[in-house]
């Protein structure tokens, strides 16, 4: 009977595509931001906003929300509104941080940054429109979810990309550069905010608009916080070890700003082994939801074996 | 009997100090704001945060939502978080309007702006961060209200500052900037959306809390209306009657910039003249609400009263 299970168990892993999956999932996205802003007087500021989040990009983080929902029992309608309302809010980071205030970046996804076509005051002003407009989509568009489950979503987005998320993050980021001496903890700190917080909320608010609760809560936010970290782990080693072409944004950015990372820190093939053990102590939280976490566990192996 | 109603009525208002209503009120918010946002690591982004949110101000605002969600029946408590997300959202919108890459403004409220303070890397962050923490803020604060009613809050906060409000009205303003030929249509998108559409979220958002609908809630945004384009024409006016000490800002950037402005279209006693009709349709609108709206009219009376 067990070799029975087993068997049975490994024929259902073996019919996930993960490919599959994600082109399902990221062509069900696309469509919804597509239609998530249309373009009306005065329209430069909705083609800014649309050019940034229309821009391609994997949507990762729509698509682990998604994917928790499902997980937990919900529907992809459930958790719509707020996959989309999630590439918002990073599209509005990306563009903030690509100003010539902050990063100064020209490129990005391939693609010039948005104040490089649109100006920086358009640049500014369409990052804040998406940041509202996320909160907007989410409370307008959400529907079959109590309203508690939505105003716990707003709270949970609003804390990712605040003073105690992205923008935390992003200050203790500016204020390294040019530091030899940023410590393992400044490190952690950056990433766990600038990128594992908004990822934290794309897993865990999929949950709450599924309903899940407590312990099961507390399994998605420590799975999403180690994958977090190492997606930015991995995408320091990319920084080093990819061409601008395969990046779609300018490579070697940190070497040459001389930025502390953890390949900087501990060398690439360590910061391999340590993606490498976070993801495994990731993939362990997932075990008490069987295989209808094998959609999560994928994407997690996914995050690490990207090269681009 | 008429005339005794009147009488009391009349006595009834002789008691109303607008006033001691404003100080009361002001200082309530005020400490809200203050208990709001607490400083801790990274301190640079919430010293950066409460430097613009707490440099005084009328707060306006947070009143004008105190004073609707009590004329509807409601408690300052169930308002108390939006009046505070409203300053939020507002002061944001301050600090990113002063930005080099926008007005290019060095002081605001008699202080230096925030970037000529923490530099612009750190306003645009704190900008987001007051954003993103106005909506957590009502999702997680607010209390005695059902979750329904704080999503329309939300709702309404992020349509009121994003490209359908606020931001909407500063790139028209961008654009129309040194042209000689901008239509009084436009100026009235330009305020329509830079000033009055966070009013009215301001007025309507406290009658929503305090389970207002309908006419009712139609009403309140007429009214807010009204007096958001009448604050906007006083306020071009004062630009050219006041001086840098009153205003607490640049006084006469609007003539140095060739801005077109209502006193520019229709001169300042035709101005003053539109703006007084406004707040009279403004008032009628609160006739239904009796005496309990009498905080409300006088409010809006004091827009047009004020000198600073």
């Amino acid at each position: 009977m067990v070799a029975m299970d087993n068997l049975q168990m490994t024929s259902e892993k073996a019919q996930f595509s993960l490919s599959a999956y994600l082109q399902e999932h990221q062509s069900l996205v696309e469509a919804a931001l597509n239609q998530a802003i249309s373009v009306v007087y005065p329209e430069k500021i909705y083609e800014a906003m649309r050019y940034s989040l229309l821009a391609g990009g994997k949507r990762l983080r729509p698509i682990l929300c998604l994917a928790t929902c499902q997980m937990a029992g919900g529907t992809l309608e459930m958790a719509m509104p707020t996959a989309c309302a999630l590439e918002m809010i990073h599209t509005m980071s990306l563009i903030h941080d690509d100003l010539p205030a902050m990063d100064n970046d020209d490129y990005r996804r391939g693609k010039l940054t948005n104040h490089k076509v649109y100006g920086e005051d358009i640049a500014i002003l369409a990052g804040d429109g998406l940041l509202a407009y996320a909160f907007e989509f989410v409370a307008v568009n959400t529907s079959n979810v109590p309203a508690e489950r939505v105003l716990q979503v707003v709270a949970k987005l609003g804390r990712a990309v605040g003073a105690a998320g992205l923008v935390g993050g992003q200050v203790v980021d500016l204020e390294s550069e040019g530091k030899a001496d940023v410590s393992l903890e400044t490190l952690n700190f950056i990433h766990n905010h600038k990128t594992a917080a908004l990822l934290e909320a794309s897993v865990v608010c999929g949950g709450v608009l599924a309903g899940m609760t407590g312990e099961d809560l507390q399994r998605l936010s420590c799975f999403s916080q180690n994958i977090g970290l190492a997606f930015q782990i991995i995408d320091d080693i990319l920084d080093i070890t990819s061409t601008q072409e395969q990046l779609g944004k300018t490579a070697g950015k940190d070497l040459q700003a001389q930025k502390v990372t953890y390949p900087s820190l501990w060398g690439i093939e360590e910061s391999k082994s340590q993606a490498q053990q976070l993801i495994a102590a990731a993939i362990a939280q997932l075990k008490p939801f069987g295989d209808k976490a094998i959609p999560l566990k994928e994407l997690a192996h996914y995050i690490t074996s990207r090269t681009h």
